[in-house]
């Protein structure tokens, strides 16, 4: 970390050396973070709707660097086109980010756009989740600051004046069309940032030593990561679309007989009198929705509702919302602008007054993306002309519309000292501080697996769901991977029973029970328990997130930037600061597994793995494929059915080779703020001489864990 | 057709109407060409770059109605996003057109985006030949003059205000995407136009009685269709791309002893010394070309060349072009700004002096659209960003350069008095009279034969070319497809022998003979032979196009506009004025024929078909699927080989029903303009008592045609 005097050193040189290039301005925002404008700035560029403070004092502890150009080689044009960019690129240099990207990992080579689509196709960025910021392995971020959909060039092109005499080769030849439109990877590029109808832009550098530090820089510059409850790291079940009441209660007692974890329940659309668009009202399969929420809370069940933000005509709030919606409908429903705070005000009073406050837990906000832009017959989406009264146009409110809604809703909780945890289906840039994770009706394993990672690089959490599987192992490869994230959830919303009761919908819904059903119940049962026993691990290392910046869940890239085998890797993942999950689908048993330096052992067998190097292991299906780090000790609690305020974990401490490093267990009450105030221990879990200590420093009194025992494996 | 008064008077009252709305003006273009004007206009719109007069005399003999809305009604604002146009929509209206489509036929309920791209993806309008242009059922055309990148909402989406109290009715639950995520189709709707960054906006409403006689006035408008020279209309076959002068040589010897007609030989990428970019200098493969252009002259072959606009540093004229270009490459080759005429200078006289002095026939022009914009790894085209000279970016020339191109090769031929008949993979607005044909790499037999019918929505011709197929059925119904379109074309390029040596790829290159290929090759003689006594039909129908706008291939919607029924089909379309077509896929040898209202033959068995009616029909392999109208008179000839300047076609007149039409066959040279200047003759053929007449009208001296008998079918 430099001194305060160094940025004011920096942002001296820098407005000197960019005075050539006139109409810009550069600040440095908050530590390591520098802001240079051009022109006139967006009116709805998402920084303008950051709610919340840039962490100063936490982001100095994070080391950086120079950025690998000077500012002044930064080249900014606003013309009748709109704003055009050019950033150096070393040759050297690998990209990521973009949001939670699905078709591509690695972004150099490639244009992208981030635009929000419903349907992620190819590796052109459209994604649920788009931002345009992208992280250099170099050690830096980019953002741009603007709810436009913008294009990156991300070395993917080459221009006239970087022409070299290398271009006069005679060239082979070529016969196919992959031979003939192979992606072209020019040596001397750049990235180029095109966005059109802008008449200036703002553009955010994050600096940091390493990529994990620009975007550590990135998640406190945006709040920090947001600290689900305790109770938000178990186990969801959402519950068929068209479920009764009494459905509702059977599958929560069915939970508690079976003795299978579990702490949220979700209802999907049919608990509206009116979805697609959205009443917010109890249908008529829910005649005591209070009698309801209170036998779940009986049973130490929260409640999670499904909706979107499109307001049916039957809403009691409808005509108050109308004239500050847009003009154009959504399933005949209204669009609010979100924008206006009266219209978020009108939003959240009537959802706080009838529905928070009759103990609904959290919301899950669903189709706030948009129809498939790649389909002319998907119009679902309001268009992108579209008018609201603040003035904010359809384009640019579809790459917000995700955040604000959840803002929105969050709001209600943030006030009430509540914590939550939601599932949203889009969001953009600076969200890091919600406590909320990502889902999809993409349904690829694969996908379904990178996009852990892909989401991690900006500050987005994403919930890879278990819905219907093709068969036994595929179930299981799914069931493992939803439990190694940042949400554990069982998306059963068109299943009348238990996946795991008959894989096949059709037979599920008729209630044909599978003939693996006692032993895939066993293993949900075993495998849900090992996620349990986690939740003092991952809770802490959500409080990184929060206190860091780090994500919980992120590539290998970001722990070890130096080894470039690590670069393309987005099929296996850090979880916290010392476990590598690595899972598989159904298309193998067996798969490579890299270890990045250092010495790793098997989390259940202890078998050791030299770092550098790949394995071929099969991946067993009654664990979780997870390894962990030699000199680490991880925390592992005996697993409870639910988290309830009295919950307290019994701890055993596993200490994997020699010389760990320490580990912080966070403790705090797991559901309110207070934890911002201070209210809260850090509790050092350490090893000396063989034998294992534990410090408890911090003002909160009541107590989440005990330290049972120590094991050590070496 | 109503008086110029009428004209006047329009335009007065459309100009008071629409006072109100501010900075518009209107004008009567062009007899039933209304342009409607608001605010600052384009400069590299689309009309700007047409150099040809509207037919105005031939204008006025197509019937024209009222618009079925009142201009004051069309809403136009310009803002911060740019340009939002709203034009009002019956409930009873479908729309066609946007260009060449390819997911879609019947464009209304669709958001369409037609931008230009090589690898057309659903039905979202992204082609390679798309137009900012939509044509209703209720007899009138919208075109939009810009280059930008438009979106329409074709009736797809329901406003704020338009919300009836229908929408307050209670919706069933839906439980799966499809019904979910199912298109709109809202009864009170409108056309929505988004044309983001414009500062003003000129529409074009092309006026009709029917959707047809609309589409006939902007071809009238854009200079009226592209008279092809007689020999385009034969049989082009491509060679493989590393083909020699010698393999060249043998395969056109290979035609003429076989006795298989064929009129051009086409070279690919291999002829260049450098493709990909292109140097225009022959490869050492052909140490004489000037000796080999000669050889194929001596057996009435002609030359067509192969290229794209992208210019290698080895061209000759390279640095002569390199101030004059994008400021991004592709392939490493220059990007000529073809709206700079120095720019096309350059580029053509290079072509004419090395080129088309020394005999080449035509050109194929490749690569003219742009790199798949759904696929971040797709980024050979220069970028939407790229800087021209002449102030137009890479977003506004993508959608014009196919067209620029086109015509800065075309104007050669012009020039020397010399028709030709192009190839080339992108094209825009207000090109009907260029003679050229699109195609594509996409493969689909389905969507080949539907893109016959899409592209005659906008003055384009398509060429659905054969190349390799899956096996004998597929190669036999793939090549009566392409006999049946506006060129007929076998592009071998990736293959050693003819497809019907061998039908797979790999044994192809390899000399292994197909076991039926005699068969095959016998077949191939057989129906190239049909292609080429439908030569005279098929040139008089490009002189209805040239002549009235009437595209020689269309779908049955512009013919029959009362019949509902033909609204939704693209797997038969129009030849000519009397000759229905209707091809199968390799997925069944029988499919459903519709027949519009009236009694159909089938050509060749004279079989009859009741109009109003659908038929199963068995679709034979050794014939053309052609069925004719009662009442025509169709001029076949006897089959030649090749057509030169000599070639006189004897003629059999088929009369198919009582009371037939008079049928217009159009003679000139077949290979000048003179017949633009009234050297060219229309020769009546009537039938009267049973009796056939023949009436010759013109100035053309030389004979084309020798009516040599008559036939009757009733």
């Amino acid at each position: 970390m430099k001194a305060p005097i160094y940025f004011l050193f920096l942002f001296l040189w820098f407005a000197k050396a960019l005075q050539a290039q006139g109409d810009v301005s550069v600040t440095t925002f908050a530590p390591g973070v520098i802001k240079l404008s051009f022109g006139k700035p967006d009116t709805f560029a998402p920084y303008n709707f950051c709610t919340e403070k840039p962490r100063v004092s936490e982001m100095k502890d994070v080391a950086m660097a120079d950025l690998p150009f000077v500012l002044k080689d930064v080249k900014i044009e606003v013309n009748e086109r709109g704003v055009q960019v050019r950033i150096p690129l070393n040759n050297e240099e690998q990209l990521y980010g973009f949001g939670m990207q699905i078709g591509s990992f690695e972004q150099r080579g490639l244009r992208k756009r981030p635009i929000v689509n419903d349907h992620p196709v190819s590796d052109i960025g459209f994604s649920h989740a788009p931002q345009p910021f992208y992280l250099s392995t170099a050690g830096y971020g980019v953002l741009v600051n603007t709810s436009r959909y913008v294009t990156f060039l991300c070395g993917s092109n080459q221009e006239l004046l970087q022409q070299t005499s290398e271009s006069n080769a005679k060239e082979g030849l070529k016969f196919t069309p992959e031979e003939l439109y192979a992606q072209q990877s020019p040596k001397h590029s750049a990235v180029w940032i095109d966005i059109p109808n802008a008449k200036g832009v703002e553009l955010f550098f994050f600096q940091g030593t390493t990529l994990k530090e620009s975007v550590q820089r990135y998640n406190l510059f945006s709040g920090g990561g947001g600290l689900p409850p305790l109770w938000g790291l178990g186990i969801k079940y959402r519950t068929k679309g068209d479920f009764t009441q009494d459905d509702v209660l059977k599958m929560a007692k069915y939970f508690r007989s079976h003795n299978i974890p579990c702490d949220v329940l979700g209802l999907e659309p049919g608990w509206h009198s009116n979805s697609y668009s959205c009443s917010y009202v109890w249908s008529d399969k829910f005649p005591r929705p209070q009698a309801m929420i209170d036998s779940l809370k009986g049973m130490n069940l929260r409640l999670n509702l499904w909706e979107h933000a499109y307001v049916n005509p039957r809403a009691p709030f409808y005509s108050d919302l109308k004239n500050l919606s847009g003009n154009f409908l959504v399933w005949r429903g209204l669009v609010p602008d979100f924008v206006n705070p009266n219209a978020a005000k009108i939003f959240a009073d009537y959802h706080e007054q009838n529905l928070v406050d009759k103990g609904i837990a959290s919301f899950k906000l669903d189709e706030c993306d948009n129809s498939d832009i790649t389909q002319g017959k998907a119009t679902w989406g309001f268009p992108d002309l579209t008018k609201f009264p603040s003035g904010i146009d359809g384009e640019q409110m579809h790459q917000l519309f995700g955040t604000l809604y959840a803002k929105t809703l969050f709001d209600i909780y943030k006030k009430r000292n509540q914590r939550t945890y939601f599932d949203y289906r889009s969001s953009n840039v600076f969200t890091s501080s919600l406590p909320a994770v990502l889902y999809s009706d993409i349904y690829g394993h694969n996908d379904y697996i990178s996009m852990i990672s892909t989401a991690s690089f900006g500050g987005l959490l994403w919930s890879p769901e278990l819905r219907d599987s093709k068969n036994e192992t595929d179930f299981i490869r799914r069931l493992q991977t939803m439990l190694l994230a940042p949400q554990a959830v069982v998306d059963a919303w068109f299943l009348k029973n238990t996946p795991w009761f008959q894989l096949d919908r059709k037979l599920n819904n008729e209630d044909v029970r599978y003939e693996g059903a006692d032993k895939l119940e066993e293993l949900v049962r075993s495998l849900f328990n090992e996620r349990m026993s986690f939740i003092p691990y991952l809770y802490s290392s959500f409080y990184d997130y929060y206190e860091k910046g780090i994500p919980p869940f992120r590539p290998l890239v970001m722990d070890y930037p130096a080894d470039k085998k690590v670069r393309p890797i987005s099929s296996q993942f850090m979880i916290g600061q010392n476990i590598m999950a690595a899972p598989t689908t159904m298309d193998s048993n067996a798969r490579t597994v890299y270890f990045p330096q250092g010495l790793w052992f098997d989390y259940y067998t202890h078998q050791q793995y030299e770092g550098g190097k790949s394995y071929q292991l099969n991946i067993p299906f009654d664990k979780l494929p997870l390894f962990v780090k030699s000199g680490s000790i991880i925390p592992v609690a005996t697993p409870v059915n639910f988290i309830d305020d009295k919950t307290v974990f019994d701890i055993t401490c596993k200490v994997f080779g020699s010389n760990p490093s320490a580990f912080l267990l966070f403790e705090d009450d797991g559901t309110s703020f207070n934890f911002q105030k201070g209210n809260a221990n850090l509790i050092s879990l350490r090893v000396a001489n063989g034998k294992g200590s534990v410090e408890r420093k911090g003002t909160y009194k009541d107590r989440r864990y005990v330290i049972k025992s120590w094991e050590f494996f070496k």
